[in-house]
């Protein structure tokens, strides 16, 4: 079943959608929240009459498990160039996260000149000599079989019980296609690379489990026009039990198209 | 006036506060964008229950000017840690902005030692040897007697005509008190703070001009425990008519107590 499939929604009133979250994209039993994300995205984005999610927040309530699922959106503005939505994602039982976002039309990366950048994409080795994450029943986890991540060697070290000491995660992203990175990314699909990535934690001295993401917003800033993603996530503070993630994701041509920042807490030992 | 008394809200119904957006706290005769985050985020304070923000997002929808307003508040949950609240400020006549935040209990910031931090605070010369933000009716902005802020000289050039080349902009933050900066800063009034600071893009080549924010996200990491704030603002990516500006927001014990994104519409010429 591909991204698209897993994360569809259907329309059934004026206001909810219909969905299901699917086996498969657990992590420790718990879907991923990327894909519960791009779930709730995608019902906002064809409740907005515009093509892309421009700035995503996502508050995480609880944690998801497979099974049917709703969207309930609030449209709360339709101007010019902006749609702006809020949404609730829900299990047969209770809700599982609240949004707000602004949607719009996206130019492609490769139609969209930079007037001013000062940073560069994470200098990552060709995707083959990079390190596939793979999935199994427990650790590391099923839904690593849904996406395609290949880290850099150097931040893959807590695969082998090491620690590289920074608390970083890069790396490529694709949907697999059986034939190795490279499926193309709409920006629905960005979400999900937006919290894909194993927590840059694992490559520091804090343990190695479970940070659940209280906040998460991502902003699309063009859409991908090649594939793979390169992605970087670091974490700067870990303070008065939360941490950051930011992100940045860019595509094959060498443009920024997205950047996120989830707060997160820390696990507890 | 002092702050406080200026983003005061007063609960008028179970869901609805009632709010004034003053004189004076406006840019090019729109409020500032922080002002209004303050006040909303003040009444879904007061309606979680819990003394701080933790992560509040606001979609801007329009801009606002000086009348009456209210907030309507809408709780999501209500957990043993956190509570998620949803809001809309509104003017008398229509919706201001669109809001989501979590709530929660922080320790001060001195309270909270670090566990990892491989940042520092802007290296900022003493409050004194820096340029104060003068105020004026037209530019600066009245809102400049607001706030105090001192910028570091480097970033002031755009008030002598010229340009640093470099989009950012680090200062100090306080209330003023007559005595100079120093005033106590809480953990609404550090929402302020993520956006009082001018423009990043106003020592670039860009045009200097209202940027408008689309979205604003503000982590409260810790609550200040000395002023005046060290604040860091920075821009990496003006892309596809879009420009996102970083915050660190940090105390008098050099500790980190806030972080900040916001996604703004680049000026048009």
């Amino acid at each position: 079943m591909s991204f698209d499939e897993a994360t569809a929604v259907e329309q059934v009133g004026d206001t909810r959608f219909a969905a299901r979250v699917h086996d498969g994209w657990s992590i420790a039993g718990n879907a991923n929240g990327g894909y519960l994300l791009a779930i709730a995205a995608r019902a906002m984005r064809d409740a907005s009459g515009r093509p892309d999610p421009v700035s995503v927040t996502a508050h995480y309530l609880r944690p998801g498990r497979p099974g049917p699922a709703t969207v309930d959106v609030e449209p709360v503005k339709t101007g010019k160039a902006f749609s702006v939505v809020r949404a609730t994602l829900s299990s047969a039982e209770e809700p599982l996260l609240s949004l707000l976002g602004t949607f719009g039309t996206l130019a492609d990366s490769e139609a969209s000149a930079p007037m001013l950048v000062d940073a560069r994409p994470p200098d990552l080795p060709p995707v083959e000599d990079c390190v596939r994450m793979p999935a199994t029943a427990d650790f590391p986890p099923p839904f690593m079989a849904k996406v395609d991540l290949r880290l850099h060697p150097d931040d893959a070290a807590f695969m082998l019980g090491e620690r590289s000491g920074l608390a970083r995660m890069r790396g490529w992203f694709a949907f697999p296609d059986g034939e190795g990175a490279g499926t193309h990314v709409d920006t629905i699909g960005l979400l999900q690379a937006a919290d894909a990535f194993p927590p840059t934690i694992f490559n520091t001295e804090l343990p190695v489990a479970w940070t659940p993401t209280v906040e998460l917003t991502a902003h699309v800033r063009a859409v991908p026009t090649q594939g793979p993603l390169r992605c970087a996530f670091t974490t700067h503070f870990v303070t008065g039990g939360f941490l950051e993630a930011d992100g940045e994701i860019w595509d094959g041509t060498g443009r920024l198209v997205g950047q996120s920042r989830q707060l997160a807490l820390v696990p507890r030992t």
